[in-house]
């Protein structure tokens, strides 16, 4: 039997997975976790939804389904694993296979050797210079203390007006603790929308759904300075020159791999800073190993090293490591696909595999579809789902699918995660057999319908547009015959107001004088959700019309202002 | 251009998705459906929902999402299909490529010519010669007329007490809407479980769940006469002599392909009594196409042929059917998983590949594992999942996957259908990248979890046995140590007692001496759910114990009565 001495730094995700299952494989083994703040496997991830005030016990997010706290003496007691907080690594020594520690708390030091040492240091929410961001009133959100700093501020009630800085995940899931809690909350953005694993026009329909919400969005700006008084933040200027009055900004630009312990050991660092591991996730020590957000991963499809922190991988990297320390290094980690989700406000939004734009600047030819249609059948309660489907063109290989609406957006992406991992064509997920009733999805599931829009786009039954480049093309003075195919009461209720011309569907056969004659005009179609826009098009062409194109997504999928 | 006529017979879900679609790829062509009943496009699958009155709008089963009826009317003007409806193909000459239609309003026939004929003529409910069965209030469920009939019982208000014959997908459904609108309900199964997907353990927890609604299951029963006073049903005589008295039975033990047209045409039928087709959905002649209920399609893990009549599975066949008219015949349908999935009053309940059983019985070498685990963490609101993997023993190919509770199913059993339609073995599931935020599911999802469990029994780090062994072998008088690690107050509030010993899994490693000295003798532990016990396991293996084995899904997958 070994008596290995397996050390694990960082006790967080990745560090107690890879903790307690080297000791449920290695019983013999000395476990050691050793973590610089004061909780362990604290669920940051749920660091909003307490801020947020969903709940409000917060060892709710450190203890185990059955309520018990995942403290010392819980791992210990339970895990067999020796772990020890308020313990900051501060070095490596390879050669003597040792690590040197301080206690943050007494300043004394002390060493631990391992055999196998497992790095899971995580990340460091990114900051730039701007001026004053060092004012109070300006935090981020990382750690457990964080979360508990941002509650005392809800709890307090003393907060008016805060600004967010940054529009990804985090951002929004803090905008919406922040909102929901009574805030008047801006969420100031770089670039021209929110959520970036998002394609342009998807994104927008979240920001409609926000500003909804009275939350303000500032796309394409950014925070030129924070402004105080006395130390403290008063509001925030952007660099459009305006002010944005605030007590509190949350600075959520991102994580940057926490790395520095790992190169001042020497050991490799990858291509986004973050440490570089094989696919047995070993480092380039064969004796130390890397798991979490501290590391760069495999990215599925284009085989590339990439960055992806996110705690659903962590726990699988640790697995991973901890397979490989008890039986050898044998167990592969596959890497990521880039699936994410999360819930802003009334609407779930999530994304696997690429975007359009990110297919695109990895060298993909694509072709794309999009889908706004109900997630169940209208008399069990429909909900609204809004997808996009990015396949290779060549090959009809889907390369990613993104989903956000008020309607089961998780079932949608959890089946495109496995597609898109699978590898598989449009055409087998257009044959799919997944689980059907009235009370859970369609008859047909809006995930194939997407893929039939794209088969029928790949097949030249339908040629599609988007959204966008009509809005662009209108905006720049065009004048395509725009053609609503909706019902009059549909038509009464909500409608673009472009200049469209309204002829119900059932009506065209017998309209088809109120066309432009001649047959080569540009006319674009659309409907609700463009289903009758579809068969409008092929109505058309039948009647020798040769340049009709449906307009994806419908009114439905419209990013813009509609008339109501 | 073609002027092809194409003839579809049979207008409920894969007619006239085949009809329509075909129009759309050829506009040229002549399509004609022809339809027995007075409906067009019902949603059969939502009678259940309008029987138990979660709507009321009997046109909403019939109508498209933007709420128009599709009748003949729609079909003509939406679609450009020339539908019948009250007409019934009584023949088709092959011969002659035509087939005879009687009105069954007026008893005119008629004669329709075809190049191309699609068979949609869909199922008929299987009724066995039980004494009693015409009867007045012995009903089955399978047209509107009978959603209809079933929903003005509902609603007079007077019917106390109904049977359900069959504990099937339907049976269950009906049965949820006759109790949720008042009724007392016995439901009768012949076999020794509900829903024959699941296997017996985990159909007893929808059966527990049943029950707690008021119903009364009986299993290992049959009906053996319908009893009545003035040709009316009085009650039912069960096959043990009991006698239920009720006003309805309502016989949902199946349906029977309606194969007899295509039979007496000389098309091929197949072994289960469907119209035989081959990948490209043809019957034997080759100008004729089917699909739906009525044909037996390819069941995609063993190739061999099944008959799998679901609404989805006809919306794909008919797609096929139409593409292959079209533009000749290129396109497969690749066949079925069997992915099904229902609503339980507050359970939902379904599976996709094959139970254990079923796999056993097509000859598979299988290893289980059994998962009972929260959908999401405990503080979003976490509601129970038990789940049932099944894969090849030799492979650790994932033939089948099942999943009830009230928890989010839904997502489970999708992401499922698709790993088993992709054949993707237990390992690949358990790094799959999946969309992950608390509000949606667990870190690690779980049905990833349930992989995992599986690796690690497949790895033999844990030895599982199935509560239903337990139970057999305590009953049978053997007296095995069994070992509760969960935490005193737990116990408190639930347990099998069943002579079970309690040391929280945070104490055995310091209680060594309660344990049964003889290092050989068996210890089934379990805790919750059993994560805690298969760490129990690690434990008593460590120092020394040979015969540990952890009871799967613990007290959360018990389907037999616990003391509270």
């Amino acid at each position: 039997m070994s008596s290995k001495k397996i050390v694990v730094i960082g006790g967080s995700a990745a560090g107690p997975k890879a903790a307690a299952r080297s000791k449920r494989l290695d019983a013999d083994a000395e476990v050691v976790l050793l973590q610089k703040a004061p909780e362990l496997s604290m669920a940051s991830c749920g660091y909003p939804y307490y801020i947020g005030g969903n709940f409000d016990e917060r060892n709710a997010l450190l203890a185990t389904p059955t309520g018990v706290v995942r403290d010392e003496g819980f791992f210990a007691a339970a895990k067999g694993v020796s772990a020890r907080v308020n313990t900051e690594v501060t070095a490596i020594d390879r050669h003597n296979k040792t690590v040197s520690c301080t206690d943050v708390l007494t300043g004394e030091s002390c060493s631990v050797a391992y055999d196998k040492l497992v790095l899971c240091t995580g990340a460091t929410p990114r900051r730039t210079p701007i001026p004053g961001i060092d004012l109070e009133g300006v935090r981020s959100l990382s750690e457990m203390r964080d979360a508990d700093k941002l509650r005392e501020l809800v709890d307090s009630g003393k907060v008016k007006d805060a600004v967010i800085v940054g529009g990804g995940l985090i951002g929004i899931e803090v905008c919406e603790a922040l909102s929901e809690s009574g805030m008047n909350v801006n969420v100031v953005e770089m670039l021209s929308q929110l959520l970036m694993f998002l394609d342009w026009e998807i994104a927008k329909l979240v920001e409609k759904h926000v500003a909804s919400k009275g939350v303000t969005v500032h796309t394409d700006n950014g925070v030129a300075e924070f402004l105080g008084e006395n130390g403290k933040l008063t509001g925030v200027k952007l660099n459009d020159g305006s002010v944005v009055p605030c007590e509190l900004a949350v600075v959520a630009i991102g994580v940057t791999p926490n790395a520095k312990l790992a190169a001042e050991a020497g050991l490799e660092i990858g291509g986004f800073g973050g440490v570089a591991v094989d696919d047995f996730m070993r480092t380039s020590d064969p004796d130390i190993y890397a798991a979490g957000d501290c590391v760069e991963i495999t990215q599925r499809i284009t085989g590339k090293k990439t960055y992806a922190p996110y705690g659903d991988l962590a726990n699988l990297e640790a697995r991973v490591v901890a397979d490989n320390i008890a039986r050898g290094d044998k167990h592969k980690f596959p890497g990521t696909v880039n699936s994410g989700i999360c819930k802003v406000f009334d609407l779930s939004a999530g994304a696997t595999g690429f975007s359009e734009q990110r297919a695109k600047a990895e060298g993909y030819d694509v072709i794309t579809a999009t889908n706004a249609s109900p997630d169940k059948p209208g008399f069990m309660g429909a909900k609204l789902l809004v997808s996009k489907m990015v396949a290779d063109a060549a090959t009809g290989r889907i390369l990613g699918f993104q989903c956000v609406g008020p309607g089961e957006v998780n079932r949608q992406l959890a089946e495109a995660a496995m597609a898109v991992m699978n590898g598989n064509t449009i055409w087998e997920v257009g044959m799919a057999d997944l689980p059907y009733a009235p009370p859970f999805s369609l008859a047909i599931d809006h995930f194939i319908t997407t893929a039939h829009i794209l088969d029928n786009k790949m097949a030249g039954q339908m040629t599609g547009i988007s959204n966008a480049e009509v809005k662009e093309r209108l905006d720049a003075g065009e004048k395509p015959f725009i053609l609503d195919v909706r019902a009059p009461n549909e038509f009464e209720e909500m409608r673009l107001n472009v200049g469209e011309n309204l002829i119900p569907l059932g009506k065209l056969r017998n309209a088809l004088d109120q066309l432009p004659q001649n047959k080569d005009a540009e006319i674009i179609t659309f409907c609700k959700i463009s289903m009758r826009g579809y068969e409008a098009q092929r109505v058309l062409e039948a009647n020798g019309w040769t340049n009709v194109k449906v307009m994806e997504g419908g009114i439905m999928g419209w990013p813009f202002k509609v008339e109501m």
